[in-house]
């Protein structure tokens, strides 16, 4: 089965849940820019930034404290909110949790998604340990590859089990993201991911997927993404072009 | 020029700074391993955890928000901390600004360190463009290998501009971590790190300095250390056998 849909608009897969939240966070990236490109490095109180940025005060703390978390900015005990300079012309942060649309774009490229393959498999012995379910165990299986400027930038495949996605998995709308599948069919918030990061040589299939010779290494993540109530509810293994999307990661080690 | 150092043991290039920090983290560290091996996945309060460790109030705060940055922790607004259970088992976080020597450690391997070269090289463009100088400006080169077991792991190259260390940078010690190097000869510490983060076929010399093939890809992280006046003060590339070091990110969604 291979499903193309050209038209999908990077919007349509944006629908992790806190979208305000997301919004806020996008603003204060957007202001991030403009402070450091007028040299402004300290940033205004958080009573002035919440007025500047239209949000309530809550609202900005997560912000800051989910950007500090990236590295994006440091905060020093009696000094004041810090933009990290150096990470400025970062496009893509590993520590974030971007969707592949968001990323593509944040680098410079027009995204879009096609699905290559939906079925319902039974997990191999990786996947269910992964999983913590019995081998053989039956899960939904969705391939992806994402474009960039309308070539292959990221390959993926998602496996949600099955018991997850209630009487018909096989007809699940194969546009929706991992977490949507996840988050809305079981109502309860994918809580972390844990993400393992391999050079590897591209497997046959992925390496005509991304269109690469199989000799090219690419960047594999494997994430387990795990809910509120610690159960794992999807493994996805991602291959990346790193052509299209070079991952940084930043550490800090001063701040509060 | 070629220094074995088969002696060096891993607590000789432990010096970054806060030591009593690092010790009541790893002390934290230890903790969680014993809860969840209880299955006490709720820590104490900050009171007892703060009695238990034997660590102030203040170092055990700061210790919490480094491991939830890290991503080992999340606290939930309301009803406490909990240990990402699902992280435990993580021995290299990539987001974790540990050393090597210790990341091999927790890995379950004995390790240890050896300087192949330290000269004083010409910065090339790309280079100077991270440094912030003009390229040909010179600075110490140092070489290392760090082995697991006696076999060779993660190669490393250190590039410090010699503005920075003094009359004499190339007597500069070469047992000492890049770290030492920068903050001791500064007076200034290292405020945080951006990598970048590549899979690549080795390049000939660190294909042989690692003992693979040059078909193997490795993981290749290019870290620029940037010091609390956001001057950037070290390039470090490394090159990593994911045989021994298997790095992961945790992302976190939920917490405070």
């Amino acid at each position: 089965m291979v499903m193309r849909e050209p038209e999908l608009t990077p919007l349509s897969i944006q629908t992790v849940a806190a979208d305000s939240y997301r919004q806020a966070k996008e603003r204060m990236r957007e202001a991030i820019a403009r402070y450091a490109a007028e040299g402004r490095y300290r940033l205004p109180s958080e009573e002035e930034l919440s007025t500047a940025l239209g949000v309530s005060r809550a609202t900005l703390r997560s912000v800051l404290q989910s950007l500090q978390k990236e590295g994006r900015i440091r905060r020093l005990h009696g000094s004041g909110t810090f933009i990290n300079r150096h990470t400025i012309g970062i496009a893509a942060n590993l520590a974030e949790a971007s969707p592949f649309v968001d990323l593509l774009t944040q680098a410079g490229y027009r995204p879009a998604v096609r699905t290559l393959d939906q079925r319902l498999i039974a997990l191999d012995d990786e996947l269910a340990t992964s999983l913590e379910l019995p081998a053989g165990e039956r899960a939904l299986r969705i391939e992806r590859v994402f474009d960039a400027d309308g070539k292959p930038a990221v390959h993926s495949v998602d496996h949600v089990p099955a018991t997850l996605l209630g009487e018909h998995p096989e007809d699940s709308d194969p546009r929706r993201s991992t977490f949507e599948f996840v988050e809305t069919d079981t109502g309860t918030p994918v809580c972390y991911s844990v993400a393992e990061i391999r050079p590897v040589l591209p497997p046959t299939a992925i390496a005509t997927a991304l269109g690469l010779p199989r000799t090219r290494p690419v960047l594999r993540l494997r994430h387990t993404h795990i809910r509120a109530d610690e159960l794992p509810v999807a493994v996805t293994v991602v291959h990346v072009n790193d052509d299209y999307l070079r991952f940084s990661v930043i550490r800090t080690y001063l701040d509060q």
